[in-house]
């Protein structure tokens, strides 16, 4: 049972490092964990299998938490006609330079043996493929919403939308990805916000427990809001190259989508009055995050809780009679994984009993990321044993791959205590590296030392300020994109900032803000 | 605690009877049934929570089913291109009359304060919205499949598709529709065959097991095939008006599309070989076959499998200080039903506390046909009791509201039982009503007859014939179209028809064939 590495010469199973490259290393890892791939469709790719199955896990996580919280699913059109857009100003300024039109219903021949569309078949008004829903739903809303009585509306769709990137990243940023969108209307500024700042710590908590993955939750600054909210929040992700990644948002719309729309309801004093109304999204790029945070030199490391499956039983079978046996023997240690359970589900184990050499196995399975792979060779079947790989430390101290022969009922018994432990360590190393890389400084001068050229891995910095606005705060943008930073968010639970002055203006600070580089 | 009919003078909660106008009715029963509405955006419906919420129930139902199969769920682009499509003649003239067509990318004002496409952002090649995804999973299956090896590719995905159909009717036939689409790759045609009428058989058991719907699986004739498909087979269903629905379809493509998209592998002997391909899928369409299998004129009646609440509590609150205790005593039996299993899966139980009239309530669930419906007024509280609606049978025989007073205890112990029943019923009423609407006929002056002006719910008929083809079988369909019939598909496990001719070609018959009015 070849304990070797990958391929001679070489010290991980991917071509690689993170070292080396980073973003080179983003897409072999996507490549070589077979979880998606370029589609031959401009922008757009396809989610494989395993990567689909992880998407799977987050949206059967994170639907529970979602619905725990009194929101309902639904489904709206795909199609928004631009009448709907143009009668939010900032919001159809956010997004019109990247929509996708749908102008025709039909197709002919060309005569030369092609197709094209249509011109009797031209829609008199152009549809846009959804970019985001505020409109079409905000429309909806205005017909639900008569009275007071008829508020809260609580409403989350699973849908896929269109944005016309000019430049894509798998996971990151496509033309077409898949997401939730969360849209509600309440009676007052207060419940809205208070719905706001809910659904940010859902997804600050799903991340944490369920992606097992550190990210800060704040408010993103006035340059950052999402076109036509009052406030936008997020949670933001520290990647092991040191960049921000913002993995979910939360958006304070006010009014001004009830305006739009008209969404108005009768009050209990017999007043017309707008309803308040929020928005709040996640996307597969928590995919993508997850990568960047977990992944390694070997491929990805998906959390226990996410894992399409999380033990995965190779045998090693040598094309010989004795092989039914051995396929016999890890079934039925199959059989009594999936009858337990680990962290709160029946436990996800399958056999890989697929005609291919086991340490090919070994190392598809590695590069996937899951959790524990078990290797079953005839001479650990015949001492009721198992070899024990765990994904989160793959090697021994001398470099060698750790592989534990253990006994079966040892294991089995302690897989729910694994599974919980590896959850807990992937969280643990993520919090740990996101806390050792945001560094506090006190000015200006700090800031550009701390990002000189050549650091190569500077991390954020957490910075004092006085929450400037208009042109103050584009002021202050511009000298950030000279350095390539933005800020990312004002960390919730802040009492005030007394230490210093704001970094920009020198004016009396009022808060402490991260600035980093950011996907 | 009125027992009394919902509004006075009224027989029904609806307002209009399957008997009086069928297709009024079922609009009526998804109104106030709160399943679904016109968008405003032509074509498109939006889905509401109880609408979407037994999608969900046949998501989670159906999804398992294809998983146990051994597929495995992906995510392909939304947009497909133009050239896509050219390659498959049959299956492009079969939708290109119906496609969105993306042209540009982008938007810019009118100068009238409006927006427009922008001409410097048109597409070099069109993108048609998909509306099935035959072509670009073919492409991606090509990248995939070297060997033999590689086979078979057993793929599933749940998505949205578009065909811009003229004439819409909410679930039965939208411009946009949410469905799931199998696809796989085999290496031989009796592999390919095989998967084709296994998921047939999924499709009928699922029908029949979770929907409670009985249907007939069959072939289709030829000139009902999928386009590019060399067999098409489908489970049809019997509406209450006695016409039929296909409600879902499994296709095997031959080599057809492998041709088409360059599907080859490396057979054992090291030859190369095009691969066989399948494809098959059920939509929302299936939520409106239940509307007119199981509905009445009280509205929906779901089958407690797919209904998203199975037991709705109302308490009869009376904006009183007692409220409270009912409340916790409607809770507290909320709290003992969710920790029972009924039918596999654990009760699905809410309590309504929303500050409406309990008799509103109580029609609300009603219509929307939640499988049981539980009042709790303060009598009842007091004696330890719950009165009890069932949904499948919701009249006396003397025409008064059937809510039975039963001791709580009673209640929990029984409802297992109870539901099972419930599911029961629907299905046998509904395998029943097929049954009895299928007439066999044995000429062309039979079918003629039993068709005449004025039947009013003809049902199907039963046939025998000798599977013409060609331009035979054109002129057969356009005889019935005469009459408005189709062909509907030939039931499987056939073994020969001996007992006379053909009914259009005189010649011997080969089988018999359903025959009937379709949606």
């Amino acid at each position: 049972m070849g304990l070797c590495r990958y391929r001679a010469g070489m010290k991980h199973a991917l071509s690689v490092t993170r070292d080396a490259d980073f973003s080179a290393w983003y897409q072999s890892v996507i490549a070589e964990g077979d979880l998606a791939e370029e589609s031959g469709v401009r922008g757009c790719m396809v989610i494989r299998p395993w990567g689909y199955g992880i998407w799977e896990r987050i949206q059967r996580l994170l639907d529970d938490r979602i619905k725990a919280t009194g929101h309902e699913n639904c489904y709206f059109p795909l199609f928004i006609p631009l009448s709907y857009f143009e009668k939010e100003a900032e919001h159809v300024d956010g997004f019109a330079k990247e929509m996708a039109v749908v102008t025709h219903h039909r197709l002919i021949a060309d005569g030369k043996g092609g197709l094209v569309p249509d011109p009797e078949a031209k829609l008199e008004e152009p549809l846009v493929v959804r970019p985001t829903s505020e409109t079409v739903i905000g429309t909806a809303f205005a017909r639900w919403v008569q009275s007071w009585r008829d508020l809260p509306v609580l409403i989350n769709q699973w849908a896929n939308v269109v944005r016309w990137e000019m430049r894509t990243r798998m996971f990151l940023r496509t033309a077409e990805f898949l997401w939730q969108e969360g849209h509600t209307a309440h009676a007052t500024v207060d419940e809205a916000r208070a719905e706001t700042l809910q659904m940010l710590e859902v997804y600050r908590s799903f991340a944490e427990d369920c992606l097992a993955m550190h990210v800060i939750a704040g408010e993103k600054p006035e340059n950052e809001r999402f076109p036509g909210a009052v406030e936008t929040y997020s949670i933001e992700g520290m990647m092991q190259d040191g960049k921000a990644l913002q993995a979910g948002t939360s958006h304070f719309l006010g009014d001004n989508f009830a305006k739009a729309q008209n969404i108005r309801f009768q009050n209990a004093e017999g007043g017309l009055d707008f309803a308040q109304t929020t928005s709040w999204g996640v996307s597969t790029r928590m995919i993508g995050a997850m990568i960047m945070v977990h992944g390694d030199d070997d491929g990805m490391r998906v959390p226990p809780k996410v894992a399409p499956w999380q033990v995965v039983i190779v045998p090693m079978l040598r094309d010989q009679p004795e092989d039914e046996a051995l396929l016999a023997y890890c079934r039925d240690l199959q059989k009594e994984l999936v009858g337990q359970s680990a962290l709160g589900e029946p436990i996800r184990a399958m056999v890989d009993a697929r005609a291919q050499k086991a340490a090919t196995k070994r190392w598809g399975w590695v590069k996937k990321g899951a959790p524990v792979v078990i290797e079953v060779g005839g001479r650990d079947m015949a001492g009721g044993n198992v070899s024990v790989i765990r994904r989160d430390r793959l090697y021994r101290e001398d470099g060698k791959l750790d592989s534990v022969v253990q006994p079966r009922g040892d294991f089995v018994s302690g897989v729910e205590a694994l599974l919980a432990d590896i959850q807990g360590e992937l969280h643990r190393e993520s919090t740990e590296r996101l806390k050792a890389q945001i560094v506090p400084v006190d000015d200006w001068a700090g800031v550009e030392a701390h990002f000189a050229e050549g650091q190569k891995n500077p991390g954020w910095v957490d910075v004092r300020w006085a929450k400037p606005t208009g042109e103050e705060l584009e002021q202050v943008v511009e000298k950030l994109k000279g350095l390539k930073l933005t800020i990312r968010n004002a960390p919730m639970g802040q009492t005030g900032c007394d230490d210093g002055p704001c970094i920009f203006t020198g004016r009396e600070a009022v808060e402490r803000v991260l600035i980093g580089r950011a996907y």
